[in-house]
């Protein structure tokens, strides 16, 4: 792929000029990420709830120059008929196209796409430079900057399920980093009951970043309870298959049995039937016994914690035991992009941020005093808070330095192409 | 029709005679309840949600024969192919006969049902009056109790349905009660922070019925809030169509309002489009104003609370709220079937019990330390905690002394043919 | 069933007088078919393409009050609201009760509909009686009569379905004549290329009745062939399945085949997996090798008849050979409702009519110079002519007297439900 | 687009050497006609019906490799994966890619392919050039030429189809020729009733090609009819429209007007919804008032033809009205691909060849005689004569000396993406 990347970023002597800088490398970073892919590659869509990569591309850009370029005076829009093809569901600012045909736009090509990347890059890293954004528009721009980190996430998963679907079943990448991991036993963390205080200030009021569902601080009473010291691994979610998980109704769900039937299910999403090899980013893999398990359901998670006699945490119990961790952890910039075996080491609670995303029991929905973000972009987020559960902590997808104690991700509990995992709570016996 | 009512109830004078009264009286009710029905009428299954009234003649009673007769010594059952037709959901039971096809089960007929409904109750009370009963099975009869009164209010709730199907929509009954009421201006309720109790101890173990779902008696952190001293009115419900609100996309969950426009909702269940009638259980009849507004899907009654600046209750502010409140309201027993308008008088929270089920923003879930019923029975609440939101208080179609505050009714998002409405909450200024 | 059976016919000592004991002999053969039918059977739809019993016999009464009694002078309808429900597809009349939703009819009861019946059969009588009716009111009436014959055939068929839909699967009747038949070799009856003339002359303007879709009498060239002297029977057809007809794909149509391997076809509807009994409408019984198999699709049909390395005979071919033979055979006034084996005997072609009918490979078109009906019952025949077969010869649920050599039926090529089966035809050598 | 166009052919001094030359030719066609596209427009699968440009690039490849080279002693699969891919439907070969999931394959990418076919046609001009082909194998190829000039006009109808759902709706080609037509008036050519040889003999025993779908010869009886002289004209369309034809049920067939309403159609697809403008594969253009409509069901040319007092003509008219006349017209290599209007002359039946395929009122089925294609190949034709109608003539997107007067496409009546219009034919007065 002819990669247009944007031009290196200046020297961070101001605010502004960190910014621009921040902005040149996340920006720089999508079109890495879709650099091992043909135009070809770039364009399929392998199922509605997934986006075709030039696609990931074109929106983001788009988010910029809708919400950053448009308010400028004199701003030119780069192609009026792009507006349609690349809004996603704001439905205040106008129709779009319809999501499930996303990957029959042979049209805009990804050169093209790619031009309009750069050339909104250089009017936005121009503006930067020049400090000629007002606050408003530097935080619509902080926003897309986060905005852009969750599609980069996305086009990594959406690219997995593709090439899956693909009966060639191609890797992504041949030159992933990757290593087998030992085991470490399965602990309990003890807590006892608390009030704790959950969710992040409300930004930009205040400083620091926070999507508008982390918000606002509220106070919450967190039963005790206990926490697995890491997530389950492929081993131990292997013996739940050979003793008949799949096959035993009383573990699952009404709807998460009625889809299983359905669809078949008999593991994890990307392993083989042998239970041996699963597929990943860097093609067909061994297992890992000792890696945690991943693209589970909501579902699958669920009836894997009955089966253990356990429970899944609530999201308040996981922000808890996060609240004084630092958020590290194995994101996309190690260049595994799947999840890897627990450390060796004595900590408490591992893995907690990164490798995967941990279903809660939490539904998502929104915090007492929630207020959506001012204007057009209070589509967000809230609308979606209703049919959907909430997962914590990162995964090896996401991009490092874009996840918190307080990140609330969300998905509906039939989704298997993110990194999803499961960490077990139980209550006190 | 030609109903086969239960035997007259024996004299109280033991707790086992009591609980044969209490279970003919029951019994009895659900045949009265289909008593303005004929055979055809009792058929009808007018979507896959709902079921004909035969049906739930005939569950409740396999529900009797299959977890009280059943583990009697020598029990012989009434007709081995009907454990089939008759059973819901219990797949650790065994297969059951699909839900969408119970509309086509002209065989066992009404009355062959109605036959059956005597032969169980005769060996029932027979039972009960020798106080051959042990305790489980007499625990697995009280809760049958309880289950037939659940379906009590379905078979309202599903035939009203039916009726309004059929072209020429038809009264279910000509003879019930109704009155206009008065309007009751809308007060707000506040709240302080609080710790409170939320739940009901687990049954049987403690004396007092709860279902499982309501259990165990947890702490929770209660925020500052208001409630609405009632719930929204017909006349409040029309303005917000008259301003726009099924229009404006901005007030509407993402799913709700692809609902919404699929569906081409332009006002409740029932109205007619001229805002003036409503469908009844009486048949049609002019909107009170002043009467609850209710056939609303979740997402109308949370788009709604949006439209007011305000929002749903948690079902712990709405527990907190009824804690103190003796369960009385306007249930089936009053015999109008249809919500009325609030009464007048000081009380601070008017109708938390009757009238209409108050969606509230929690979704259904488990509470620390859940545990499902016993055996087969577990399937009854637990299997269902996963995308639906909790209803609180009872309505107009369910039985007297049926509810409580710690009752937990739930439904799909998109449910509307409950007797469903909704009391506004809001978040200190 | 109370049966509101028409009143007796007047003696024939007229044509009118004759026209009326027809009329009313056909009208309370409907409502006999209908008598073994609780009212709940009779309310019965198992799947789109069948309709309820009642529907049946109250569209047929419908018929006769918009054709016949709707344009006699001061004519009051008998209910409205009926026009709409019990129109079946007369778009050119008004729109009509959605068909899928025709089992939801609870109301109007059985009971008012042999009111109904009976009401609109007095009217029509006293008007034959009278020697009231116009020609063209005459003309309606007898196409009526004709409607109503092909409406028994499917109460029959659909009904059947619909207890066979039921886990108890009833008998339609207990008392049905049926014996045993011996075989019949099979045999082929050459014909030479001829011209002949098919169909029949245009009705009402000559006088014996025919539908539109028989018409105009024209001439064919019907190429050499031969045709096998009876129907495939039970014990062949068997063979076929034996021999693996149901998984060698090259045996069928590209669409059958999709078909078969979605609904997982593996013998004809109604027999049993073991394929020694099948579903009649007397029940469960042994399948009779020598009798004619049937619920056949055209699919299965023609897969059957290429594994013969025949064919399917053409509708010119059937109504050449059978241009000359009485319509005599097993039809429904024999009272066994299912198809019993080949007489002995030595006529050339057995079984024509009567017994099942007969798949063709014609698809069903119009013939040239084809004029439909006058009026809005232009729509009874012209708008299928699309994606359907023709069918010949009638079946034992067919009434006597009503089919006859130019006679053509038509059914979708995955209909199963009807009493259809087979003849072979082949090429010269 | 890098195309890798075949090798210059041979001097055609030999009929191996012709057939080579010939290969050469047809096999350049198809790369040429994907030139103007990229590898991304050539991935787009706009519906189930239509497949990628790169997949019928592909597919004919696998064609002349599996019936051709397979065959070969030696031989080594260029690639064993692809096999899965590129097979269409032949199911006794074995399984094939799902149908509708065509245009996820990125890989192989389409420089990938057009490597494919390089090799692939090295291999088989060597062949021929050696004359080392048997009968067998040069049939197969042969046939494979006709099979590669149909993928030629489907490439054309597809990627039409697939630029058009794209929002941007880009053109095909720039260069395409075009020219307005003069008025031509209808005449009617009548023809009297008589026998007809239908058909051409069965090849490969004979040696002009023909598909096993037209033969064999026989004989069929032509009523006395009228032709009209001409297509149907986008001005004489407009005023079917104009008149309310698309609002007039009593046009319709029942199937036809249900699709008609459920996809609001209002005019043929591609014109836009003020009847001035039509999409071309040269991008949109006033339509035409002279030129034959196009891009018609079979239900739309039925109804106009039915308002017309008219109807469609048989199949065997068409081909009896076609016998003497040579196979010419506008067809693909003309350059224009889109109908033009009749050329001014007398000559009694214009544009029979060319410009629209002409949908006729014959359903697609076997002649007395058929005998599919040996081996495989006999899946070619014969398992998809149910469900469609024959279309005759060839059209402006047709290659040239690909039809003749007794060619047979047929096409499902639904169907509007092919260049599909309509003659005129009437019943004698």
């Amino acid at each position: 792929m002819n990669t247009a990347v944007a031009s290196p970023p200046p020297a961070a002597t101001s605010p502004a000029a960190a910014l621009a800088a921040r902005y040149a490398g996340i920006r720089a970073r999508s079109v890495a990420l879709a650099a091992p892919l043909s135009a070809e590659d770039a364009m399929v869509q392998s199922m509605p709830d997934a986006s075709p990569s030039k696609w990931h591309l074109a929106h983001t850009t788009w988010f910029f120059e809708r919400f950053v370029l448009a308010s400028q005076p004199g701003h030119v829009p780069f192609n009026a008929e792009w507006h349609y093809l690349f809004n996603s569901y704001y439905q205040s600012i106008g129709p779009a196209h319809a999501r499930p045909q996303r990957g029959l736009l042979s049209r805009p090509s990804l050169e093209e796409v790619l031009h309009y990347r750069a050339r909104v890059d250089a009017q936005v890293i121009a503006l930067l430079q020049a400090d000629a954004l007002a606050p408003q528009a530097c935080h619509q721009l902080l926003l897309g900057l986060h905005h852009e980190q969750q599609h980069q996430e996305l086009l990594l998963t959406d690219i997995k399920h593709a090439l899956w679907c693909n009966p060639l079943q191609p890797a992504y990448r041949d030159d992933l980093v990757h290593a087998q991991a030992t085991a470490t036993p399965l602990r309990w963390q003890d807590s006892p009951e608390q009030i704790v205080e959950i969710g992040a200030p409300a930004w930009p009021a205040h400083a620091a970043f926070a999507y508008d569902n982390e918000s606002p601080v509220h106070r919450v009473l967190v039963p005790a309870h206990a926490l697995a010291n890491r997530p389950v691994s492929n081993a131990e979610y292997r013996q739940f298959i050979a003793a008949g998980g799949y096959a035993e109704v009383g573990l699952w769900m009404s709807e998460g049995w009625a889809l299983c039937q359905a669809e078949g299910w008999q593991h994890p999403l990307y392993w083989d039937d042998a239970l041996e090899r699963e597929f990943t980013l860097g093609g067909w893999r061994p297992l890992d016994p000792h890696a945690p398990v991943c693209h589970l359901s909501y579902f699958e998670a669920d009836a894997y914690a009955r089966w253990q006699g356990a429970r899944l945490p609530t999201e308040f119990e996981w922000e808890a035991a996060a609240a004084g961790v630092a958020p590290h952890g194995h994101f996309a910039d190690a260049d595994h992009l799947h999840p890897r075996g627990a450390p060796a080491g004595d900590h408490a609670l591992l893995q907690l941020f990164g490798d995967v995303w941990e279903w809660t029991s939490s539904a998502y929905g929104a915090y007492p005093g929630f207020r959506p973000f001012a204007g057009n972009l209070g589509e967000y987020n809230g609308k979606f808070m209703n049919g959907q559960w909430i997962l914590r902590g990162g995964s090896c997808a996401t991009p490092d330095a874009h996840v918190r104690a307080s990140y609330r991700n969300f998905f509906a509990p039939s989704a298997r192409w993110q990194f999803s995992g499961v960490r077990l709570a139980r209550d006190p016996a």
